[in-house]
């Protein structure tokens, strides 16, 4: 038995439900992206290592240092392979999360054109805060104010408009490193649109060069793509705040119209929760003998429902593929991002109707579904009614929902925790100070089948919040925390004696969750905030970042946007970039010299901990403060 | 003897030039590009049919179809996996084509605001002809209109501006063909990002609807970067217009101070020619012990000084390398795209400098420059200036010009075309009907040291001009064309009599030279000035376009836009898209059905010639006309 064809109990040391559900689809025949890994594997060396290229057709050339094999066809060697590859891989991570913020963009747009009755201001006061935070008049008709806050937005996508936004949020110093290295993003589509340009043969051949301009397409991302996608979203949809909800695949009903909302962006998933709500749409579930419709979320789409409406979270990125095995699932509605192409084959083995609704997600096989501001509620109603439809097509003994759903806490925006704390950061500056709280780390990023799923998420959670450490956690780390109980104020009792009074003094759990992925953009928003308060620039904080089971590259634009803002980030599994050890050398190393903080790559959580501590120990006495 | 390693007559069929420096270079034992593909020879042949993919870390993954390896780890397979290559490939060449189009911006808005004395507005009427086309004000004072037209097109770039300005140069049908498609770009910068996004993990799982926004992205490039580029090059610096110059290494000058331009933007060698020209530094040169001081083109940089100033062109792509071993050169000064970074290493084995002027293209070793439009003129002096230092260092033993530069006719560009036919396409229509002239074959794109060097370019103009349709080239098959006379009138012998007939008549040489690789968007430009004249879509006219020696994504771009334009378009190689059936088939066939046009691939010049001529014969037949 190979290394990947782990049993169900090794899979899934957390929780029960994967492992079930994975020997159930296995008896039956269908191929998991467990299974796939291991039929992939061994991986290719050269392409893991970052050095393929195939950027024309003189190649595709392999660059194998030692060998003679050791320049591509144009000149590259291996150094200026690695990082033409990972500027690509960044720039695809950056686009991502940039082209969902650019969504967020127009439906405010259309809100405030009147173009749309689907979509409205919900948090009236935060578009207005937000108007005359990027100079714009914060009175009169809401409407005016959101075309214009809009409108504004829209041109920090341009090359040729005022820059970013939100660039006034940085302490001066962090913002003066970034013109002095050049690395200041200057339109949020330029960027990796100059990656792509810069990677073309024969363009930027400077590894060092490459990997700055990585890190401001990066930056473009953090500050600029999902900033704004976060902002809007809480304008439109409600800044979120705490209350309690579920986690696991329990969030599944088995008397129940199942929708699984999935992808990112809240633009669809928000109206499919309207639409099942609709009385005409309950009545036609009950009539179908169903008890009525349960929204549950999935990988981001999920924290943003859950953050905001609390609506429960059925699982993360590992977990898709085995929401469809447990039988009881009308459908899976789609937007972008992370959606494994292998979900359509699956659901055609069940009842399970596979929906897409945007323009550029397509999926062969799937029910597609072009949804636009304008016609997202009447599209959203026929999605809702086809799934009412599909309950009629469920076969009852192929339904197995393995575990009841837990309790978790959720709602920590930032507007959530500076409200608690009175309205100003000074009494979390208090707790650093007092050493009660000894720094924060903020834990992100998605499963990858290449590691025990959860496990590092949560052992790393539990070795820093015993050290007084506070943990927020966005995206995929939410249901493994949730899952580990760690998202409740109970979990007090993991924390140290610092954190854990803390904790039962506000009620909150030791472990906050902000958010989806690019809701860590919050995350670094508050280190600006906090930053700002102190006097410091952000790398002077006791923080962190880590991603431990890291899979895509939407998190590696988090993560060399979290350095390059300043915070050490931790990453379980490295980038492909080990070809080079320039490369290698710059992230894990040299980057301190330039924006203060590194990568640090560490696979074992518990060695994780320990150095993340090491580094805010150091960070602490630094501020003269107790290690 | 591998395949690779041929002997210099083998590499050089058309000039004896190359084979000589290669066979220099090769007893000197320096590396040159044909060494190194042969060093990777065999090629990784996953890579090479499209199907290896290293976007997430779950992989890498090789997709290997009929074996057990036929899915990534996140679902996808073989077409799904080819189509997001392609599309990344596709925007690679779409983005550094319009990051060059977004610096003509900046540089004409920088006149505009008369922030720079360096660069001025040389064709007022063009300026004033553009605003008035695209809906501005062409009256008052120039500095204004050249302004507005900036900011006008920098609103191209922008994901919610009007749209691309050119657009309304298309026939009615074209545009509303994109329209049903959704393959209109909505903005320079905006597709090439969605491309990025699409083709995430879990985005666009669809290779058809990849293959579409592919087109779009490519469009925003033909009919936004590119035109933009080529347009605003013509206000700036001057509309081409016919004239005689030199190709070949006969270019470099065995007594002066020899300055190659390498790259692909006018806007810094613009400034090299104006400083080399000062009389300071002509005496500077004569100090030295030089004649005086030589600029000579290569590549695309090369191309736009010829079209523009008469400047001789040194080399295409295969030749850059050789330049340096001529022992002659004294700098090679490089903007971006297509300088092989083996450049540096060269350079370093002779007196060479190296110099880079670009923020966006560093290559280590190199002297670096970071031209802006403020600076340019100055920094251009000192550039010179260590030319002419360089030149106390040549070792005369060293110096091996192998030939003498040989006459080549240039300046075809639109406006020159329609003037020589008096302001009108009508002569050109009437040829075309009455069969003088069958059709039009536009020849582009780069050198691929996997081919015959120049062979596919020169062998395919001669099949073409025989059969009486008339070539026009840009890029490097520029320097193939004239080292084989075509690009001279006398080269009319060589015509089919019709063809022939019209040279004379016009005193104009067979194969008409364009421009450079931007400038292809002239090319697409007349196709639609000449649709619209006759009062059809594009793809109804005689036409066609060829890239028989390509090998870089700037050419995939290129290629996709002229099909998506409705112009059929021979590859010489095809793209690494063999790996998936259905990509392909839509490439070579299904396209016909989209967009009217498709990819021929045919590596050999003599039958690509027959099929573009059955191609021509065809259209010619369903206008009416004879064959």
């Amino acid at each position: 038995m190979s290394e990947f064809h782990k049993t169900a109990a090794e899979c899934t040391l957390w929780t029960e439900e994967a492992g079930h559900l994975i020997d159930k689809a296995r008896s039956q025949g269908l191929s998991l992206a467990w299974d796939r890994l291991e039929k992939q594997t061994p991986q290719c060396n050269i392409c893991d290592q970052g050095l393929s290229c195939a950027k024309c057709i003189m190649g595709p050339c392999r660059l194998i240092p030692g060998l003679d094999r050791n320049l591509g066809v144009c000149g590259a060697d291996a150094d200026l392979t690695v990082a033409r590859n990972f500027g690509r891989f960044v720039a695809g991570g950056s686009a991502a999360h940039s082209d969902h913020g650019r969504d967020l963009v127009e439906v405010l747009h259309h809100i405030g054109s009147g173009k749309t009755t689907a979509y409205e201001v919900r948090d009236e006061a935060k578009l207005r805060r937000l108007a005359a935070e990027i100079g714009l008049k914060a009175e009169g008709d809401v409407k005016a104010v959101a075309k214009a806050v809009a409108e504004r937005f829209g041109q920090d996508f341009s090359s040729f408009g005022p820059g970013l936004s939100f660039l006034g949020r940085l302490p001066a110093a962090r913002k003066a490193l970034w013109d002095k290295l050049g690395i200041t993003p200057r339109g949020i589509d330029r960027e990796p649109v100059e990656m792509l340009h810069r990677t073309h043969m024969g363009v930027d051949c400077d590894p060092v060069s490459l990997c700055l301009h990585a890190a401001r397409t990066a930056l473009a991302d953090g500050w600029g793509g999902s900033m704004i996608g976060t902002e809007i979203s809480d304008v439109i949809f409600g800044t979120p705040a705490p209350g309690k909800t579920q986690v696991n695949l329990g969030a599944i009903k088995k008397d129940k119209v199942n929708i699984l909302v999935h992808g990112h962006s809240p633009v669809v998933s928000e109206m499919i929760l309207a639409a099942a709500a609709d009385p005409r749409q309950v009545k036609a579930a009950l009539e179908a003998g169903a008890a009525g419709i349960n929204v549950a979320g999935l990988c981001c789409t999920g924290n943003e429902l859950l953050m905001r409406r609390g609506i429960p979270l059925a699982g993360n990125h590992m977990m898709t593929e085995l929401t469809i095995v447990t039988g009881a699932v009308e459908a899976i509605v789609a937007d972008y991002q992370c959606i494994m192409p292998s979900l359509v084959s699956l659901a055609q083995c069940y009842h399970t109707k596979f929906i897409t609704t945007s323009d550029k997600a397509h999926f062969p096989g799937a029910e597609t579904f072009h949804f636009t501001p304008e016609n997202a509620r009447e599209l959203a109603d026929r999605v809702v009614g086809l799934a009412v439809e599909a309950f009629k097509k469920r076969d009852p003994a192929r339904v197995d929902i393995p575990v009841e759903p837990l309790e978790i806490m959720s709602g920590f925006s930032n507007e959530a925790i500076l409200g608690a704390l009175g309205g100003t950061p000074a009494p979390l500056i208090d707790a650093l100070k007092a050493g009660t709280l000894r720094g924060a780390v903020g834990i992100v990023g998605c499963n990858n089948p290449k590691q025990k799923q959860d496990y590092h998420h949560v052992t790393l959670a539990r070795e820093l919040i015993r050290r007084d450490i506070l943990v927020l956690v966005t995206g995929c780390a939410t249901s493994a925390m949730g899952k580990a109980g760690l998202l409740m104020p109970e979990a007090a009792s993991e924390a140290g004696p610092g954190l854990a009074g803390l904790c039962r003094t506000l009620g909150i759990p030791p472990v906050l969750h902000v958010g989806s992925c690019v809701d860590n953009s919050r995350i670094i928003h508050l280190c600006a905030v906090l930053a700002n308060a102190v006097g410091v620039d952000i790398d002077a904080l006791p923080v962190a970042a880590s991603a431990p089971e890291w899979y895509s590259e939407k998190a590696a634009a988090i993560g060399l946007y979290a350095v390059a803002t300043g915070v050490t980030t931790h990453l379980g599994l490295p980038p492909m970039i080990l070809g080079s050890p320039a490369v290698t050398n710059l992230a894990v190393q040299g980057l301190k010299d330039v924006v203060g903080a590194v990568f640090l790559v560490e696979p074992d959580p518990i060695k994780a901990g320990e150095k993340i501590d090491a580094h805010i120990s150091a960070k602490r006495q630094a501020l003269g403060l107790s290690a």
